[in-house]
């Protein structure tokens, strides 16, 4: 059994809890938070902590805290030469102080706390300074995901900020569209099927194969329609911008 | 039994032709095709015409061809007084020729040739001069499809135009995530789970409810350092605007 112990108690710590606690092969033996009430319905009280003197030697200590306080939690810990990772995707694993083996353990998923998630199909991204470490971390992620991979702290930035562009500002997109619909007395439930099959569409074709749209046929009668027919500032500017970047990508191929 | 003629033998005409077959409640007596060998193998051939001459009578003419394409097949219809229906999300119903009874048959999905479909999740948007018109389309909406929504023309176009914000633009920025990751040695594979999640979350939660990430928290450093990793022009445009009107939006609130 590898002893892991979890310092946070926000959103993405309060699903690496319920997963780590399912794993078979894994032994969650203390959870540090800053708001131990919320997480209270999650575990065991006793394994609860909110000091770090209170900390006991594991295998694995992962912090899943904001990542302005990463470093500074990672100092605290009152060990040497323990393995400590982080699971954030933008910070350095060099942030995570030297008195200990540093690691990444990053999760890539969009989290929500009222939404149950199932963590077998999330890639986990390991990074680590040793081969016995990223050992160790494979083990770990393996128990409880089907999908780990090694990246290094550049291609983790990469995929951080892909991650923005196919989740935050796909969303932001989804805003877009229920405003739109808002607007005009249409209910948004009639663009659910059309957004699920869009992204199920990637599971069969290329982006660019799925790529359909006024912009993409270069239909620029309805694209000026489109423009005429929005009123806010930003809903203009995104849709000329996503169409001219559509239209010149189409150049390119 | 409803009588269809099916007018068109492209992407959208291809599905609505087995969405039809399959209806017990239609009765699809020919499919005029400018391409008939491109539809041959869906369909018995002695169905398949080309020539407007040829054309049978019957309860609803449905027009699935390219927008600048419509007015001028509705008018070699050889036939008054029938109902003609298109199927584009931003042309007027009024675009039909004024011989016949007009009305819009919108089947609000995204449509691959190379990807079969459950018609019967696809909401299709309806429209008629007459309540009997609106009957007989609802009938044969309802044969094929659970979804079923009678809307106007300005409606449609705000429709359609919200579906490219949640369907063509969405794609396009899957495309950019899939363009970082090649060329940082990544595979696409990784986002899928996070592509599917955040379509998914949209079941449960509002838009507003399920955005994360660095514009929604403001973090400025996570912002810049996405800014200066991106090398490509129409990359980091896209990145600063969805940004800001992410930002601006929560202010909004």
């Amino acid at each position: 059994m590898i002893t892991v112990v979890l310092i946070g108690s926000g959103n993405v710590a309060q699903h690496l809890l319920l997963a780590f606690q399912k794993a078979k092969s894994l032994n969650l033996i203390q959870v540090l938070a800053r708001h131990p009430k919320q997480i209270a319905h999650l575990l065991d009280e006793k394994k609860i902590i909110s000091d770090y003197k209170e900390l006991k030697e594991a295998d694995l200590y992962v912090i899943a805290v904001s990542d302005n306080a990463i470093a500074e939690v990672s100092s605290q810990i009152p060990f040497t030469y323990k393995l400590v990772v982080h699971t954030s995707g933008s910070i350095p694993m060099i942030e995570i102080d030297s008195k200990n083996r540093k690691g990444v353990f990053y999760p890539l998923q969009t989290f929500s706390k009222s939404k149950e998630i199932d963590f077998s199909q999330i890639p986990i991204a390991l990074e680590a300074e040793t081969k016995n470490d990223l050992s160790l971390l494979e083990a770990v992620a393996q128990s409880i995901s089907n999908q780990v991979y090694q990246i290094n702290s550049e291609q983790r930035k990469a995929l951080h900020v892909a991650a923005v562009f196919v989740c935050n500002f796909v969303n932001h997109l989804y805003e877009i569209g229920s405003e739109i619909c808002k607007e005009n007395n249409l209910s948004f439930d009639l663009l659910k099927p059309l957004i699920l099959e869009t992204a199920d569409k990637i599971l069969s074709l290329t982006p660019n194969e799925a790529q359909t749209g006024p912009a993409k046929r270069e239909d620029t009668v309805t694209i000026n329609a489109h423009l005429n027919f929005l009123n806010k500032d930003n809903q203009k500017e995104i849709y000329k911008l996503l169409t001219q970047s559509i239209i010149d990508n189409g150049k390119k191929l």
